[in-house]
Order: C-alpha cells, then sequence, then structure tokens
C-alpha cells in the first residue's frame, strides 16, 4: 500500500553517490508546471562536471573541421547575427531512472526533470553556410568548456549531431529574455528542438564539423538504449511522450502526498513529446483503471509542451491520478516502466496520490 | 575505504521520501563558492510545501494583532519606504543532516544547503513603530502565504522572533537587484541576519504582534534540538559556523571525486557563523590529522561568509581535505557530527576527497 500510494522507487537502496547527485541537480518543483515558461531558477538542472567561470569578454566560438573558412565569433558578433527566439521543452533522458527497478546507478530522477524556456539566439544552418561545410562532412561535434572524468575517462562534454539533425539547431545567449544563467551554459549553448537535454550542450565553445561519425564517450558509451552489458546499443535521441500534473491540493511536507477538500476541482498538466505534437491527454483518477479524455490547450510553441484540464469531482477517499500523453505520431506512454541498463526514456504514467477529505 | 573518501552517509537507506525532497529542493552546486554573491538559480533552495502563485496587485502585506494602528500595506507601499540593501548568508538548520548516524527522516542535506545574496527591502523596526507596538507584545509573528500539512496539522508556514531579535530584520522584495523570483518568496520575504534559514520566512503576508510567545509547529515541535522524544528542547536560532572549499580539480561525473594534477594549486573557500564574524580559518590536507591556517579575505559583508585561501602543494596520492572555521565569540567546528533527535545544525568538518596524479 504504502508502495502504490507513494509511488515506489525501483530499489530502497540509494547510494551516497546517488544522493550527492541529487543535493546538486534538480528538477522543476511540480507546482511550478502551472507556468507556461518556466522561470530559470525552477527548470531542470543536470550538470555533468562542474558549472564552468567563462569571461564573456574573452570567450569564442570556433568553427572549423572540414570547413573552407573556419569561423571565431565573439558573443557580440553572435548578437549581431539575425535572431531567432522560441519556447522549447525540455527532459532528462534520465527522467524516471529512479522508478525502474533494478535502479541504475545515476542521477536518480523521479518524473520532474523537465522545464520550458523561451530561448533566444541564432540559427546553426546559416552560421554553417557561412564556414562553408565542405562535402565530406557528416555530422557537427558540439564541445562544452565542462570538463572531468566519466566511466574512468578524462573529458570535455561533447555531443555530435548528423548535420540533418542539425537543421533546427540554434545557438542561444539568452533564456527568458536575459543573458543564459551560468548553470544553464553561459555564455552559449547549442538548442535541438525536440531531443533529451544532453543534446543541447552547455557553455558551447567549438564546433567541428567531422567527416566520420563521433566515437566518443557521450556518444558511443553514454546516452545509448541498451538491454544489457556489451551490446552496440541504440542511441537516445528524441523525447518520448510525458505528461505531468500540477499537483492538486496541499502537500505533507515529507511524504509530499496531497491533501484536498472533497468536491469539484480542475486538474491541470502539460504534456509533450519529441516526435510530434501532443494529439491527446487522458486522465484517469481511479489508479489507471479507466481514462477519460482531457481538453487540450493551444501549444505553448512548436516545440513546446501543451497544457490540459480536466474536471473532476472528488469524492472523499483516497485515489491515485494519472494523466497519459500521446502524440500526433502514435506514439503513447506506457503503464509500466521501460527498462533499459542506463535507465533513459522511462515515461511511464506518472502516478499523483491523493487524500480527499475533510480536515 | 570507500566511505571515508567519499564522505559517508549515515545510513544507505534513503528512502522514497526523501528522495522526492531531494528531487526538487537542492544545495549550492559546490563551485558556485567562487562566487561572492550567489546567483539566485544556484542559491539553496527548501520549500515546505508548494511555492505559491502570488498577484503582486492583489498583495498586501497585513500588520496586525497587539498594535495601536494595524497596517495593511501594498507593494508600492513597501517600496516607497526606505531601502535597506546588504549581501546576507542563508544556511538551512537541516545542513548536514543526512551525514548523521542514525539519520533523521527529513530534507536529505549533505553540506551544501547555503547562498549568500545581496537583499533589498525595508527595514522592520520603523514599520513595526508605524504601527505602534503595544506594551504587552513580546514577539512577532510571520506568516507566509504557503500552506501544507505537517505533523499532521495543517499549517501556513509562520514562525515568531522575540522582539529584541527583530532589531535587524528587514523584509526584502529584491534579490541580487531583481524582484524575488517565486521560490524566494516573490513578492515579499522576511530577512534576519545571522539565523538559520527557517527564520527568513518567505512569501510573507502578515505580521502579528503576540502576547505570549507562540506555540506553532515550527517553534514548539520542528526547529528544535531534542535528544530525545517527549523532551521540551532548545530552539534553534543562529547558525553555527562552517567552512566549505570549492572543490579543487574536476569531478568524476557519478561520484564527485575530484581529480587534480600533482603541484602548486590554491586552496580556496568561504566560512560564515551566526553569532560573530570568522576569525580564523584553518586548513588540513590529511583528513583532519594536522590543520594550519589559511589566509582570509575581507568579509563579504558583515552578514555575509568570509573568502579564505591555501596555497598547497599536491603531492600525488589519495588526500581528504578539510577546513574548519572559528568565529570571533569561539565557536568553532566540530571534528564529528553533533547528533539530534531532527538532524539540525551539523556543522561538522567538510570531508573532500582528492586523487592527485597524473592522467
Amino acid at each position: 500500500m504504502e508502495g502504490t500510494l507513494s509511488g515506489t522507487i525501483g530499489s530502497r537502496d540509494i547510494t551516497p553517490d546517488e544522493l550527492r547527485l541529487a543535493a546538486r541537480n534538480h528538477g522543476l518543483p511540480l507546482e511550478a508546471l502551472r507556468e507556461p515558461i518556466t522561470p530559470a531558477g525552477l527548470h531542470y538542472l543536470l550538470i555533468h562536471y562542474d558549472i564552468p567561470a567563462v569571461s564573456p569578454e574573452a570567450f569564442r566560438l570556433e568553427v572549423g573541421g572540414a570547413v573552407e573558412r573556419p569561423l571565431s565569433l565573439s558573443l557580440d558578433d553572435l548578437g549581431a547575427r539575425e535572431r531567432v527566439s522560441m519556447p522549447v521543452t525540455f527532459e532528462c533522458a534520465g527522467n524516471g531512472r529512479a522508478l525502474l527497478a533494478p535502479r541504475p546507478l545515476s542521477q536518480p530522477w523521479l518524473t520532474e526533470a523537465v522545464g520550458t524556456a523561451v530561448w533566444t539566439g541564432t540559427a546553426l544552418r546559416p552560421l554553417l553556410e557561412e564556414a562553408g561545410v565542405q562535402a565530406t562532412a557528416v555530422e557537427a561535434l558540439f564541445t562544452g568548456l565542462d570538463s572531468g572524468v566519466e566511466g574512468g575517462i578524462f573529458q570535455a562534454f561533447e555531443r555530435a549531431l548528423p548535420l540533418a539533425e542539425a537543421e533546427g539547431a540554434f545557438l542561444a545567449y539568452e533564456m527568458n529574455g536575459a543573458p543564459l544563467p551560468p548553470q544553464h551554459g553561459f555564455p552559449l549553448r547549442l538548442i535541438v528542438p525536440g531531443w533529451y537535454g544532453m543534446t543541447n550542450v552547455k557553455w558551447l565553445a567549438r564546433i567541428t564539423l567531422l567527416e566520420e561519425p563521433f566515437q566518443g564517450f557521450q556518444q558511443r558509451v553514454a546516452y545509448r538504449f541498451y538491454s544489457e552489458d556489451g551490446e552496440p546499443g541504440e542511441p537516445v535521441t528524441r523525447m518520448m511522450p510525458r505528461s505531468l500534473m500540477v499537483p492538486p491540493g496541499v502537500p505533507d511536507f515529507l511524504t509530499r502526498r496531497r491533501h484536498l477538500q472533497p468536491g469539484p476541482v480542475t486538474l491541470r498538466g502539460r504534456a509533450w513529446s519529441g516526435w510530434a505534437q501532443i494529439a491527446a491527454v487522458t486522465v484517469s483518477t481511479d489508479g489507471g483503471a479507466s481514462f477519460a479524455e482531457a481538453e487540450l490547450e493551444e501549444p505553448v510553441g512548436e516545440a513546446a509542451w501543451r497544457g490540459w484540464s480536466f474536471e473532476w469531482d472528488a469524492p472523499e477517499g483516497e485515489h491515485v491520478l494519472c494523466s497519459r500523453a500521446t502524440d500526433a505520431a502514435g506514439n503513447t506512454q506506457p503503464l509500466d516502466p521501460p527498462w533499459n541498463l542506463k535507465g533513459y526514456a522511462n515515461n511511464a504514467l506518472e502516478r499523483v496520490p491523493v487524500i480527499v477529505g475533510r480536515p
């Protein structure tokens, strides 16, 4: 009963390493789902190494590798280019990891590693055209200024994208109308709408056009779906659909269990997918036994979440609320967690236990 | 060895409730100790219930109870009053809790629940004088707009201060030169320099002058030092001295263990106390077996932390670094955790394991 009501974690044995990660990285406080645009300090954060200290005056973005004309751009150079601005929903690829059993050891996310910000910067494609990408190039590699040890390897954080996937990407220097905060990549980061968070390389300092697919750690070891060790694995790419609910009522401090009054209540939440627009959200007030359609709001943006609402006449007693997103490509959230070795993309239904009663 | 090097947590058995709290509340990423003033999104956060949504237009601060002239003040009224502004270091009273054995169940902080911001607002004392505090009043009660269930009791978050302790307090509507972010109490919070974080009531909406000491949950049950259940306990008040280090070198992603090169390195950190100015910081590079004096910088402010530095010629091998703060009132950090039932004010030495070697 305790497990059912409070949402189980895959194992009770959270290690000191996981706790250390959880003390520094953080999710979206779920009540902040009421905001279409997440304030910077409430947006989820996953920082692999340390937040680097970057001098904006000394900063240069270098574009090199398989290009005709390598570029070296200051922040002023980037700011003088054509501006693009759009709300984009980000989610950590490890969101839901702590709900898997057995639980892969890494950042122990429950369901709240998400956020939507308005990112402003300049498009990647014209910049690559200016550099003159050679016909032999197949991928663009994005390298950040953050470095550390992972899997026993000293590395800067870097990830590559096939050139076709880089089409809609842009380089952001503002978040919600202000310069990027240090923890979100000051002074520059990559934005790839629809992809999981690791793609959006922070503290971006170098773009290298590659003639062979990138073989680095974050591409060939991490961020792949494995069912067991030793497999080549499949890359983690776009966000699977997920819906989360603004938790109704008020919380208990320790358990975060919700208490609410009997009677009519409007349940609200937001849903997103990196594959297509959200086409439907259904809501269950009986722990997933039955579902009914929620009303959809207009999406916050082409690459951002979509609000929903559902009228519920809450009867006294204990209930488990769920919401379930389906996108226009036909992807829908599973009822049970889809397990994989590293714990990526667990988009199983969120379960929100509530106690309805007069105090 | 694992325990010694990585810093033990009091028990390996972190519960789902604790993980849920850790996913939402967060500490200061320790590299941010390099900044004298913590950017808002990096400052630690402990939110008892939910972040309330507050309309700044409708907001009023009510001052009532044992006063001659109850007040009802808009944000414009507050903004028109004389401004005070100062950097203040805040620390959660539960900082260090997860390092206690046995570990009290609540937010499982390691050592990083701290931050320093420049808070701007208006002094409390002239406002109370305007309201005309009656001679019978003994305490001021501060009530926030956030509410929830704690210890089985539905409550708004509220804490009281004896009038003499309210002398240096002020009401802040800006953090680091911008309106308070939602998670730091928008639009108004109390600031009581030197006291643990729970004192600085967020989303402050009402000040009530009381003729008897406040008996509410956050004063009489929570935030007290107990050695066992059923005792009256002693109130948690001002911050005990603590020093933290900017972790040198680079981290391992999973363990956060630090790697650095052999040779000279300047260790840096910050120390604070709510009782008096920091008078000395000593540093150990041998796990606390011996200590030497660090060099102190000027304090960031009268109620803010003080930077320190220490030159170390790092030899190859594994080492545990510590720093230890002593204040001008003679309080110093203990080597071993001071246990109490609810896990408050554990200011035992931080232990920073490092691996010095050529990669």
